[in-house]
């Protein structure tokens, strides 16, 4: 398994997902207030998960990434480098659907998560990091700020 | 020239971006009061931005515009299309460094370009578009709000 990365203090590892990993990433999603009302982990996993999954891996600026704990999967998100002439043609690293399991919270696994990623995203040459929280998830503003994220940005969607 | 659009009402057209518009499109980016902190409009420009030019043309999830009137360039933008587990699978839009001249706002350019975005967008299989806004940008948050955009969302940055 290539792209292993070994975490800080018994934390575990971090590497990209494949496919058979893909049901315990949409668990994760899934397991979640909102994630709840959007997801659907059936088994069999609807069919547009896999394709997602494959559009992903097929795209070299996706990193999608578990975070694994003696075999078991307990974390995941999703990294994508954006090139963009803005500030003098930076790259910036955007994060999405950033799940840990529940039972883990409150334990420092997703600061170290985080710093692993900024670390990556830094070593992929990027040099600003971003990423929206439902402003719902005040825990999360919280999590983030405590990072160095500041909240400078209204994050706005609209459904095609 | 391949993927010309022509916008309705006399408004121009939309076309993706060539290296020979690198400079038009960052005077556009300078010419904002956040931008012009930002960017560097000499001549000639920073090689980093015909870089990261490359990098857009080199990924076929991006797609640079630019927004021409008579021949000038009056606008721009960038989308990128991002595949995912989340939403079961859903492939999202994200809208970055729009930009319309100063002297043509308010005359519903910036209006007609976003929606022909949004449909370019679900003509790749979007459901989903996404941007985000500086908070001192009231003019824009209205602007997106118009066009059905909600902002549920903290947009967070962080540099690296």
């Amino acid at each position: 398994m290539s792209e292993t990365f070994l975490l800080p203090e018994g934390h575990g590892l971090i590497r990209r997902a494949n496919r058979a990993d893909v049901p315990e990433i949409v668990r994760l999603l899934a397991d979640d207030p909102l994630g709840q009302t959007r997801e659907a982990f059936t088994d069999p996993l609807p069919e547009s998960y896999y394709r997602a999954f494959e559009a992903i891996e097929a795209d070299p600026n996706q990193f999608l990434a578990v975070v694994e704990q003696g075999g078991r999967v307990v974390g995941t998100f999703q990294l994508s480098f954006i090139p963009g002439l803005s500030r003098q043609g930076a790259w910036r690293a955007q994060l999405e659907a950033m799940r840990i399991e529940y039972s883990l919270r409150k334990q420092g696994l997703g600061q170290v998560v985080m710093e692993w990623a900024m670390e990556y995203a830094k070593a992929r040459g990027c040099t600003l990091m971003q990423l929206t929280t439902d402003k719902t998830r005040k825990d999360a503003h919280r999590f983030y700020q405590r990072l160095g994220f500041i909240s400078s940005h209204e994050g706005m969607k609209l459904k095609l």
